[in-house]
């Protein structure tokens, strides 16, 4: 229906790349995953994810505020509530979004932790479903439940983490995960995370869907306060098209395999807890950003000297939401103004004769005006694969991080025949 | 830099359409306008244009509410704090924003305003001055004066509105002009305006640059409370890309002319005046929007049932701004997904399952899911040049209505090589 541009950005094609960052030894104890194409997506690319703790998990989680919530959202709020100690699975389909598709859809979702749950001996509030894919379609329970029976029948005695990661993908061109390890009081704490984006990215609580593994013992309101903390600067300060899903999901599984002392709110061993999540819901946050629907550079914008954390977010935000900005890094263009003018949108307090705006290390703006640095610097430093936006709104002393990408050919191209 | 798309979507060259929607007779009493090319563009095309009135006006205006306004609105705001009944010019280049150019940039705008008024033996502040281009670069002080020169001897003896209306454009690919004749209490009232728009289009408290001239009498007082108010229903409610220029400049000036009896505020007059002036701004607006940056399709957004006039605008506006509706639109893909998931993301008080949603008067969205309407008579909407989208939201009484284009390829083309 649209025709393709000749421009040579970044390919959708099914991602060659193999999922990197982690090793077999690096999977947290008691937990498996594995992945299928169960027939959801016509592509029969892999559609299908069940993510499996051997024991009871401590969950906490964050959803889209988006007032059209998805139905798996639902099925996971009313799970989490009746079992918050006591999770065990996570199933994940894409394909379809089982958003705005009314009662059908609710019972859909229903259905799949039911079969899930009766599959693996456990009860449904047991299970907590996600799902992603175009809005408004419902997901054929047959092939759905099919798929759940095989993956939950094989999870038994194996694994297959680059499987599970691609099960959950869709216009990703590469599957996400990330690890990290951390001591706390002797013991090893295991993170393992894995997350989905490319589209409808401008998270408001959660990405799209995002999934952390834990060994760590922890208590549950510990776990839910560390997330929501983590989430506000890291997922919450990425945008890719300033749209923000029906199926945002962010959920954390803790199943205290490692051993370790229960770890409670206010203590040392939980502020080093919380800075390992934040670390690594940055790390799958700047790889949406990375990904991002035909994405061919990756930004980070960097606000400083700002009078409290809410405008340094806001000016960051503000920047990397705006489609011109966007489309002139895409350019490689140092059209700086773009620049200017989005820090002059932000709701935040500043004089224009105090912002002094970098890129790339190359002084861009202050006092007011353009600073002298030769255009072919500039130039230079826009057409880097990866660019740094600093701001100094000289205004006080807060600070804070975005990560975005550019606006191409291939971001219009991808959301005009995405369902075509 | 950036390669060019082989699609077919609009053309950016020089247009060759001509300004209708106004004759000879039309224009207000007592009003000349005339444009040149005075070498500010480096294209040659017309970049200088100026509004003149043969006696002293009331005048009104609404400014761009980012924290970097440019030097030209600085000046504009003095002009119109000391002489709010006196003024007679509007000065107007395009080119270069003069914005983020500091002391020397407003320096400039002062100079250019001084120029204006000893050319036609005013003082400076009876003359208001607008710039539209790129942030940041200055003006050329000598061409710029040579060309207000030029028009301010020429303007003596002619008017050429066509060239006016050339003089004040960008990327816009023709000249927009609204003309509207209303009787006031047996006076026939004129109103011509004139705007700009394509890019950088969000307004906040007024668009790109708009100037409405009319030979209204009405206090000063009254002639900003309706332009005010206008405003918040017309270019307010009118996006293209969701950024807010720098340089957002309305002004309304009104001679007198026509020799009606003062219209005050709040009387039956002054009703018929604001609505008068609401349809010429509205009809603006449209035409900004139907010419966005490689717009291909125009887009009128209308939400009703709506609890209040806040939670309808919201909703129309995050409509309006989503680049996923905007893109699928431009596929012609049916995705009513993501207008759903817009809606959602707006701060309005809704229940999804009220939710009725229509596109080309087919219904959508209705009962928290898809409607049974045939894909192909959707499909068969969405090809429509103008795309109407309507929701109720089944919450309330109120309503709004705004307007947007589609995302294309050209938009993205347009401003990854705008400046270079």
């Amino acid at each position: 229906m649209v025709k393709k541009t000749n421009t040579a950005t970044k390919k959708t094609a099914p991602a060659k790349e193999r999922l990197t960052g982690f090793g077999p030894f690096d999977v947290p104890l008691g937990f498996r995953g594995l992945g299928m194409a169960a027939g959801l997506k016509a592509s029969g690319r892999p559609d299908l994810t069940l993510f499996y703790s051997d024991f009871p998990c401590r969950a906490a989680a964050v959803f889209t505020k988006n007032k059209f919530a998805a139905a798996p959202i639902t099925v996971c709020r009313e799970s989490l509530r009746a079992e918050p100690e006591n999770q065990r699975v996570i199933l994940v389909n894409s394909g379809q979004a089982n958003a705005c598709t009314g009662k059908q859809g609710l019972a859909t979702a229903r259905a799949m932790a039911a079969c899930a749950a009766k599959s693996l001996g456990l009860s449904p509030k047991q299970v907590m479903v996600a799902s992603t894919g175009v809005i408004g379609q419902q997901i054929a329970l047959a092939p759905a439940k099919k798929g759940i029976t095989t993956l939950a029948r094989e999870i038994a005695s194996r694994s297959d983490w680059e499987m599970a990661a691609r099960g959950i993908m869709t216009t990703d061109t590469f599957p996400k995960a990330a690890f990290m390890p951390v001591r706390i009081g002797g013991f090893t704490v295991k993170f393992l995370g894995f997350c989905k984006g490319a589209g409808m990215i401008h998270p408001n609580m959660a990405t799209l869907l995002s999934f952390v593994l834990t060994d760590a013992n922890i208590e549950q309101h510990a776990l839910q306060s560390a997330l929501s903390a983590a989430v506000a600067t890291s997922f919450n300060m990425m945008t890719v098209d300033g749209d923000t899903s029906t199926n945002d999901t962010l959920i954390v599984h803790a199943n205290g395999m490692t051993g370790n002392p229960l770890i409670r709110k206010g203590t040392a061993a939980f502020r080093i807890f919380s800075d390992a999540l934040q670390e690594i819901c940055e790390r799958l946050a700047k790889q949406i950003a990375r990904d991002g629907e035909g994405a061919t550079k990756f930004v980070e914008i960097s606000v400083v000297g700002a009078a409290n954390s809410d405008d340094a977010r806001a000016v960051a935000k503000s920047i990397a939401t705006s489609n011109l900005v966007k489309t002139a890094i895409f350019g490689g263009d140092p059209n700086w103004g773009r620049i200017a003018c989005a820090i002059g949108n932000a709701p935040a307090r500043l004089r224009p004769q105090d912002v002094v705006v970098r890129l790339g290390g190359r002084l861009l703006f202050a006092k007011g005006g353009p600073a002298a640095t030769p255009e072919r610097l500039l130039a230079k430093a826009m057409k880097q694969k990866e660019i740094r936006i600093e701001v100094n709104l000289g205004a006080g002393r807060a600070s804070a991080t975005a990560w975005t990408c550019d606006l191409t050919y291939d971001y219009v191209r991808i959301n005009a025949d995405y369902r075509t």
